[in-house]
C-alpha cells in the first residue's frame, strides 16, 4: 500500500492569519492530539519576529514542548538565517524554509527578490554544516506562488523548477511546491509537479495546496497521479497568508485524509481521532471561519471503501 | 476542445430540500439567466404529486415558461408514468428518471424495490413510442445511490452495471450514475464509470456527485479521466435527498465550470455571467446554506489559464 506523508500545518500557516492569539499550551495539546492521530510531521510553529508575527512570539518554548516525541517528526518554518540559527540553537529536527518565485510577492512578503531569498537558503544549509548538523536537520525548501500571484499574475514554470534546482543543489532534503492563492488546477498541478520531480532527481517533493477556489482536493488527485505522496494541509482547512491578498485556507487536513484513505492511500493517520482534535478547534478559535465536509457529514460506514480504516478496526492493536 | 456538458439542476435537486417556496417566476427567472450564461441543459422542475413536493406544485407552468428556448435543453424528472405522461402532453424535450440500486433506498424513496422501479421507466419508452414521440423526447435513466447509501450501506457494482444495461437495453438515450449521498471516491468513480460506459456502448453517461464530503470535484477530475463529459451539478452547490438521511449538496456548477474551464475543456458556460446570476440565491433563498468557492474568492485574472475565457475576451462575438 502507498503512504503518503500529510504535514499538518495548522499550528504555522493555519494560526498566521489568525487575531486570536492562541496560548502555548493549547498548541501543545494540538500537536499531542494530532501526534496521537499517526499524524507523521507538524509544523509547530514559525522562528519570525514577534513584532512580525505576534501568535509566534512563544515559538521556541512550542518547538521545545513538541521536540522530541517519537514517531512524529516536529518541524517548523525558518523565515530567515536567524530564525534558523533559533531553531538549530534548539535542536529542531526539520526546517522549513519557503522562497517566492513571485518577485511582486516575496518583495511584499519578506521584502528581498526571490533570489535574493533564496540565498538566505544558501545560508541556512552552511550554517547546518559549519554547527555538524548534516545528519541531524533536515532542510526543506519550499517555492510559494508556483501557479501563479495575486499580485504578480503568472509566474513562469522555468522559474518555479529554477528555484527548486537551485534548493536541491545547494542541498535541500526536500521541495516543496506551494500554490499560495489558490491558482493551480488539476492540469498544471500534474505538468508542474512532473517537470520540478524530473529536475530535482531523488530527493522528494511536496505539495501544498490552497483551496481558495474548490480545487483543492482535486489538486491533490492530480499530483497522487503524478507520484506525488507529500502533502501540507491543515486541520478545518485555516491558514493564508496575510501578504497575499485573497489567500484564503490550506486545503483541510482531515478531508485529504479521507480522500486519500478511500482512495486506498495510507496516511497512517486514525480519521477518528483527528476528527476528535479536530471538534476541539471552535473552542479554541470561536472568531475563525472553520471548515470541513466529513466533520460535518461523517465517515460512512463502509469498510471495504476504507483498507485502512477496515485494517484498523480488524486488528486493534495496528 | 473537449466540449464537457452541464446539467444545472438547482431549480430541481437544488430546490426539492428547500423550505422557501420560490415562485414560478423567480424561477423562470433563474432558468432565463442561467441559459443565457450558457448553461446547455437545465432541469427545470419534477413531475412529482404536489403533496409529496409542495415546492413542485407549479410543475406544468414552469416547464411551458422554460420550453422552447433555442440552445438551452429544459429538461424536468419524471417520477412515475403518471408525471411522464404529464411532461408528454407539454411537449417536454429531455425527461429524466431515477432507480436507485440501494433496495432500501429505493423502498424509502419511492417505496418499491429497484426491479419495480425499473418497470416505470419501460413504461416511459412504451408510452413515448405509443405517442410517436421517439425523434423528439429524449430518455434518460439515472441509477442513484451507486456508490452506497446511508440506509443500507455497500452497493454492489454489479447491481449499477445492471440497471444501467436494463435501461439502456430498454431505450434509454442516457445513462447518469449518481453518488446521492456522497460516497464516491476517485478510485471507484472511474472503475464504475468505465464498467458502466464499457456496459452500454454508444450511449453518454452522465455523473451526479454530492459534495457530502468534499471529493465532489476530485470525483468529477476522476470521471472526466475516464472519458466521462456530462455533469450534473447545483448553483451554490444546493440540494440533497429528503429519504437519504446525511445528504448534502449537489457538486457546485460555478466551482465545477471554473475546474474544466481552468482545465482547458470547454463548458460553453460564461462563468462571469453565471456568478451574476450565483449572486441573486441568497436574495431568493435566504435561510438556506448556499456555498462556492469561486464565488467567495472571485476568479483569477489569469488568461492563460483559462482558454475559454481567453477565447471570449480575444473575440467578445464568440
Amino acid at each position: 500500500m502507498t503512504h503518503v506523508h500529510i504535514r499538518e500545518v495548522g499550528l504555522r500557516d493555519g494560526l498566521q492569519l489568525v487575531k486570536t492569539l492562541v496560548p502555548a499550551e493549547v498548541k501543545l495539546e494540538w500537536f499531542n492530539d494530532a501526534a496521537a492521530a499517526g499524524v507523521p510531521e507538524i509544523e509547530v510553529t514559525s522562528f519570525v519576529p514577534s513584532h512580525v508575527i505576534p501568535q509566534f512570539a512563544d515559538a521556541d518554548a512550542v518547538m521545545w514542548g513538541a521536540m522530541g516525541r517519537s514517531g512524529t517528526l516536529a518541524s517548523a518554518l525558518a523565515v530567515n538565517l536567524k530564525g534558523a540559527q533559533r531553531a538549530y540553537d534548539l535542536g529542531v529536527a526539520k526546517l522549513n524554509y519557503v522562497v517566492s518565485a513571485s518577485e511582486e510577492h516575496s518583495l511584499s512578503n519578506v521584502r528581498r527578490t526571490p533570489a535574493v531569498a533564496m540565498e538566505a537558503f544558501y545560508a541556512m544549509v552552511a550554517e547546518r554544516k559549519e554547527r555538524g548538523l548534516e545528519g541531524s536537520v533536515e532542510l526543506s525548501c519550499g517555492v510559494a506562488t508556483s501557479f501563479g500571484c495575486s499580485l504578480q499574475g503568472e509566474v513562469a514554470q522555468d522559474e518555479v523548477v529554477r528555484l527548486a534546482v537551485s534548493a536541491a543543489e545547494a542541498g535541500a532534503d526536500e521541495i516543496m511546491i506551494a500554490d499560495t492563492v489558490g491558482f493551480a488546477d488539476p492540469v498544471r498541478v500534474r505538468t508542474l509537479f512532473k517537470a520540478v520531480r524530473d529536475a530535482v532527481g531523488d530527493i522528494p517533493v511536496a505539495a501544498h495546496f490552497h483551496d481558495t477556489r474548490g480545487l483543492g482536493l482535486a489538486n491533490v488527485l492530480a499530483a497522487v497521479e503524478v507520484d506525488i505522496h507529500r502533502f501540507d494541509a491543515s486541520l478545518g482547512g485555516l491558514g493564508g497568508c496575510p501578504f497575499a491578498p485573497g489567500a484564503t485556507g490550506n486545503i483541510n487536513t482531515e478531508d485529504t485524509v479521507y480522500l486519500l484513505e478511500t482512495m486506498g492511500l495510507s496516511t497512517g493517520i486514525d480519521l477518528e481521532a483527528l476528527l476528535a482534535l479536530r471538534a476541539k478547534l471552535p473552542g479554541w478559535l470561536p472568531n475563525e471561519r472553520i471548515g470541513g465536509s466529513v466533520q460535518r457529514a461523517g465517515i460512512p460506514h463502509l469498510p471495504k471503501s476504507f483498507p485502512s480504516l477496515a485494517r484498523a478496526m480488524a486488528d486493534p492493536v495496528a
